[in-house]
């Protein structure tokens, strides 16, 4: 079955204040409206990698009032308009089901691209190609998940498993996902890596609003009536106050647990070669940047002298601001105005350890 | 035979403006002028070590104009006219030259401990009882250098091998000099440091002004002849104007080399407990500053958080920035306004490598 592009949309889901680059990404500077790959934001980057595939008016937003302003400054091309904004976060499932909804009531026939603001991807073509292969799969009212191939045994990711191969005549192979998993621990993670069935769960998913929607009204019905007493007020002066009344009340759910996990048609497609990054900690940008030599990365730096000197990442505020190393392996440098983070390479998860802390000691001004 | 303590001084020698421990000490703020231990600078801790051993009036201070207010600032109770100015530094040589010259027209029985202004020294009770043995040896005649018990094989310092004991009843042993030895290769420090009977020259040095002058005479006899014409003015308006003229065309050498090594009356101390530095690199501090339980120091922080960290120094600049590390051992990490320096603790004496690049590429903003 063939795929009408006219009707499909991107849905950048953008809500989110982590703070896992800490201290570059803070409360109020969220990793994705950050330039954190050279002058472009990861924002802007999501924005321009659709570009070709889906032009300004059908790529949408969902996010947070703070945010949407900022967004927009950066990426002034996508209508105000689309711009979806989430009264206060409630999951990621109660954030794809009011996108579909909004989007039903714009075009009964969307399909949804589903995709995070703040990822990276370097091959751009191949990704390209498989959005298309996903809409393909999708068009016959699967939901669909990219399942990225792992490269190591990642314990920060859920792992999909994939069953049989679909009968459909699809431009890239698609599979029935056997089981969705919760982030293992580093020995399950292990054999997951080995078993070469599995995938990591990145995120991104492609399905037609209703397919979607009708999933939600058979596994959450609460949230379905929701956005449909939401959905009643679309494109009325009343939208926003039926918007501010009711989605407080909505339980806090991720789209793999609420939906996922039991949909009834859901495929997913392995995708090794996209290069992707979800850039989740500071280790993640070894894999994004590209080092020198000796494993280097000096990112807004003015000056960087480094004197037997591994496998190192400075990230500089840049100016005037010099920054030596000598004898250091293996280290991830990141110097701001108020805070300078030194951190081995393979412990940078633990820098959510230090964001716990300051919030436990009320250190409100260094998040 | 007694000691006058009436006619004892101590000269400061205070001419350095070494980078040694760069990018805290520059070239227009050299080591000796920073709190680099606390609250007191080098300068001022050397100047309060003498403190029940000499009045002010006989603490006496080598250096040049450029620093000399600095230093009457930091130590106002030393009076200004002790203040003995290098036109331009010519070597310790002269430098001690100059200062018995001085000190022989105002007291002709003058005994003279020459020390450094940027040492550190924990056992001042101890120093003051060695200075005052030193000075019943150099009142034979001798010219004595305290020689500092090696705690490892450094290859930093000049060695000193001590030989038959002198026959005076002093209070501490007293010993000939045997041998002078430059800096050793690391084999042959290890050799020395093996032998028992090798001390580091630490470069304090108690002698008669007279004993010194007469050294000087024999074995340096332009050097004399100069200190000779430029003392004739000594207390006179023409003073100054014989320093500039007569001091540029000394040759530069230093004591060790001109003088002692082959002097004719030569003792050493020995001396171990004094908890001697020259806090002459960055992991020298290990041994001045106290570590905490994880061999950890930080100092001037305003907030230091360290998660697995240990073995670690953290000199930061004080006010409301954070330095946090984390999975950081053996490092060195110096954060001033304009450079960050993070170096592996041993390998801390190629700070000089880095300054010697920046004045090579002429990076003289940043010296």
């Amino acid at each position: 079955m063939g795929v009408d592009f006219s009707h499909t949309y991107a849905v950048i889901m953008a809500g989110g204040g982590g703070t896992r680059l800490w201290p570059l990404s803070r409360k109020e500077r969220p990793k994705q409206l950050l330039p954190l790959i050279g002058q472009e934001t990861l924002f802007q980057s999501t924005v321009k990698r659709l570009s070709g595939l889906f032009p300004p008016e059908r790529i949408f937003v969902v996010t947070v009032d703070e945010q949407a302003r900022e967004m927009q400054a950066q990426a002034p091309d996508i209508p105000a308009e689309n711009y979806i904004i989430e009264p206060a976060p409630r999951g990621t499932a109660s954030a794809v089901g009011l996108a579909a909804m909004a989007l039903m009531k714009r075009d009964p026939q969307a399909s949804i691209a589903v995709l995070s603001s703040d990822h990276f991807i370097r091959n751009v073509d191949l990704f390209h190609y498989l959005l298309k292969a996903s809409f393909e799969v999708a068009a016959d009212g699967y939901l669909v998940v990219l399942g990225i191939t792992p490269t190591n045994p990642s314990t920060a990711y859920g792992y999909i498993q994939q069953g049989q191969a679909l009968d459909g005549e699809y431009k890239y192979p698609a599979y029935r996902v056997k089981n969705f998993k919760e982030k293992p621990d580093e020995q399950t993670a292990q054999q997951l890596l080995r078993s070469g069935d599995h995938s990591w769960n990145g995120g991104m998913f492609i399905w037609r609003a209703d397919a979607i929607l009708r999933e939600i009204q058979r596994q959450m019905p609460d949230l379905h009536s929701t956005l449909e007493r939401i959905g009643s007020h679309w494109g009325t002066r009343d939208y926003e106050s039926a918007l501010r009344d009711h989605w407080p009340g909505l339980k806090t759910e991720t789209v793999d647990y609420g939906i996922m996990e039991k949909a009834e048609r859901v495929a997913v497609l392995p995708a090794g070669g996209l290069g992707w990054s979800d850039v989740g900690m500071w280790s993640s940008l070894f894999e994004v940047l590209l080092p020198d030599m000796n494993g280097n990365i000096a990112t807004n730096m003015n000056l960087h002298l480094a004197h037997e000197t591994h496998n190192t990442m400075i990230y500089g505020g840049g100016g005037e601001r010099m920054i030596v190393t000598i004898g250091v392996d293996d280290m991830v440098i990141v110097d701001t105005a108020d805070i300078l983070l030194v951190c081995k390479t393979d412990q940078s998860q633990k820098v959510r350890d230090i964001v716990e802390h300051l919030k436990k000691h009320n250190q409100e001004r260094y998040l």
